[in-house]
């Protein structure tokens, strides 16, 4: 069983209020059959994914309405007992289970499409709808969700705003700060904030939305978003390609981002090693082996015959010029899926590779790689594996260092080298998984302390009574 | 003479101190040389580009860096003097001029370049650059900026991200929300907030950036702005075409967005009034004229074959399902020029015609045309002219009435009945304008009180006393 998060880290739990039965019994009149207290049931819900941290909550809430949750939290305010709030319980910070016993508030049961429209490809859904059944939803009518991530399967929409979550389509459609048009959220004292707007522009006073993305819960609940939606590709082509060196890597980024323009809409990467563990654990075979870094480049565009024309130029040119010594092309849609799937499912082949310490760093493109290798040195063979891939166009690395066990001493060999190496070169120590539990006491590296101060006073302004996901995001106020 | 806006509102000035001899002698200490108290120096600085509004302000200061910008609020913070902060006062909301007496603080001395990494396409440059000279200086190294707009020659890259200004690339590039990637601000107390980041992806806390941008200098003074710009396009076409309806001026944005996809970077129109004035006013001539509505269509793109084929294709429907009944076609930069100078002049081509009310509005495009036909209506022989334009793509329209004079007895016509309208249907009572002196009491339209009241607290947490730019974006306290 996965170690309590209280005993592996130290955390002392700060006075909140213990649920009692008569609290159990005010939520079984607000939600008949929507209140889980027995333990078996609550077990997964209070272990994140990738078994790492694990809470003790002894109650879960599942809400199907704005006035639900606004009725719970006007109730926990009121005898201040602590929330979690948790969508696919997707994370990979520790950010979306408890850490002692607070309330899970689940958006699982909200789920309910509000309205899309065709014509400005606006969608308004609850927080509890699954990335990857809207996506769907919008293929049927010749649109696609702005973002896609490896979760897709059960990351709730809320989840991935409250998280600002990247992702594998950023960089061609930007990330949800410019896409996420309008949001509803109720606020720690159960007042909703209504700020649903489905429009492309609005100026009217202060964007208070934008707090609330990427705040990881710890400002307000998110109960509804309204997001701008692209149009479906018409035609969409898949490269995997093998380089023989990260600088190579680097010139065909620059090269088929020249070559591709507007139609580029991911460039991927992995080093061999990732692709060893996607073999030996997932049993995946690759139909491009043997080299020391793979790059997996997509195009999306209106016209399948023109895309074609740029990719065939691009892929000439980067194999006479020796940039890509070896390589597969798809161009439907089985053979897509089953390319990125080496690139998505690398994740998953990690956690089969034994307890993982998880970094996802932003950094100067050209510096990426050096901090995976510098990381590798350092380590030897204290480690077991010590994998680089990423979003390689965004600038965003994920290193991570696999184990036996979790072990205290090899934590300390790699932090806080990785964050005084990040924050060397002026890197972001979390480009898109948020600081959650476990990252949060190294903000100072990538955030100066004035920054950090204002974001506390935000705190104490909008959640005075700090019930909102604590121990989370911001490290306790001085 | 412009009416002075204290007069022509009936505002009351709020108790702040008056500058003093002494306050005029240390900023001439801190910055000598740069230090206006001349009147008529500072004329043009007191009043707004459309001529609208009129302030008082006896004082203008020039600093050059952000530590001056810094010891000014301190300063002004401790003596309770309040500030206008001020770019290239292009703004249309009468947000960029003083009110009564207010110190007028010029970033126009703040045009320094800081980087431009041409890896990462970002663009690191002191608040007071003005945007055309910023996209010149990207363009020679194969990018440009991700906005642009009509005022481009004077405005400032901070007054812009100090009113979120939208644009005509906003449809290809999305929001400056998206493209902020940092920004330096000075704080009301004169403490500076580092949050200048030059990274695609940072989830390192609250994005406290994003309260500034939009915030129209009632949070603080931007000093230094981070942007992610995208490349150059190889290619670039525009079509000028001339619509029978508003109805085909629609079904042909479909049908483009459709068949030019990836490569459509502008879709604006225009009703005929406005082409009009702007050939009666600036003498500019079309090659397209007898048309109700006309539309101005701009591809980018990396393939200028490919491009020229997919704009023809849809040309070819167009013409053929009657969607567009004449047109001109562009590909060189001077013709290129000369087109969109029909559509940019428009606002310029208005202040030849008379006193201009100005509204600025979202919509569902669907909606959008008849609330300049339903005011047209309502106001008859009392306006001079009623005209309608914008970002049709974004779902923004630019209402305009002319009349010999500013009356009270039209603003009174006009308004609420633009707002109630626009309420009607959940638009927003401003776009991209802001609501600066002129719209911030009309916030309640478009924003719920909710949300005001926690504006207000926002406001009243960063600058407790108000010295930053009073009187603007949101009502006053209750």
């Amino acid at each position: 069983e996965v170690m309590l998060t209280s005993e592996r880290y130290g955390v002392q739990r700060l006075p909140f209020s213990r649920v009692s039965d008569p609290d159990v019994a005010f939520f079984e009149r607000l939600m008949p059959g929507r209140v889980i207290t027995n333990p078996e049931e609550l077990k997964p819900f209070n272990v994140d994914w990738l078994k790492s941290v694990r809470g003790a909550s002894k109650l879960m809430l599942k809400p199907q309405t704005t006035a639900e949750v606004s009725q719970v939290l006007r109730y926990c305010y009121e005898k201040n007992l602590a929330v979690n709030p948790q969508g696919g319980n997707t994370g990979l910070v520790g950010g979306s289970v408890p850490v002692f016993d607070e309330i899970i508030l689940s958006t699982v049961l909200m789920n309910q499409i509000i309205s899309f429209d065709k014509v400005s490809g606006i969608l308004v859904c609850q927080a509890g709808c699954i990335l990857e059944k809207l996506n769907e939803h919008l293929e049927e009518q010749g649109f696609i969700m702005p973002l896609d991530l490896g979760a897709k399967g059960s990351c709730h929409i809320g989840g991935n705003v409250a998280t600002n979550a990247g992702g594998l389509r950023l960089l061609r459609y930007g990330s949800l700060r410019g896409t996420v048009l309008g949001l509803e959220v109720v606020l720690a004292d159960g007042s909703a904030l209504d700020c649903l707007a489905s429009l492309r522009k609005d100026n009217t006073g202060y964007d208070l939305k934008q707090l609330f993305i990427g705040s990881e819960g710890t400002l307000g609940v998110i109960t509804a978003v309204s997001i701008l939606c692209p149009q479906k590709p018409k035609a969409v082509n898949l490269a995997f390609l093998g380089c023989q060196s990260f600088a190579k890597v680097l010139e065909t980024f620059t090269t088929c981002r020249a070559m591709l323009g507007e139609i580029l809409s991911a460039y991927e990467f992995m080093d061999g090693k990732c692709m060893e563990l996607v073999e030996k654990h997932l049993k995946l075979s690759s139909p491009v082996t043997g080299s020391p870094f793979y790059v997996l480049i997509e195009t999306s565009g209106s016209n399948s015959t023109h895309d074609e024309e740029k990719l065939n130029n691009f892929l000439e040119r980067a194999m006479t010029s020796g940039l890509v010594t070896d390589g597969t092309v798809a161009t439907d849609e089985k053979k897509i899926k089953t390319l990125w799937s080496l690139r998505e499912r690398i994740t998953e082949a990690l956690t089969h590779d034994g307890y993982v310490y998880k970094y996802d760093i932003s950094l100067p493109v050209g510096k990426l790689y050096d901090l995976v290798s510098d990381t590798r040195a350092r380590l030897g063979c204290s480690a077991k594996n010590v994998v680089g891939y990423g979003h390689l166009g965004d600038g965003n690395l994920h290193l991570n260092i696999t184990a036996e066990a979790y072990s205290h001493s090899l934590l300390a060999a790699i932090e806080p080298f990785v964050y005084e190496w990040t924050a060397r070169y002026n890197g972001s120590i979390s480009a898109e998984h948020g600081l959650g539990f476990k990252k949060k006491q190294f903000i100072q590296y990538s955030k100066p302390s004035e920054a950090v101060l204002l974001m506390q006073r935000f705190k104490a302004m909008l959640d005075p009574r700090g019930i909102l996901n604590p121990y989370k995001t911001l490290p306790a106020g001085s």
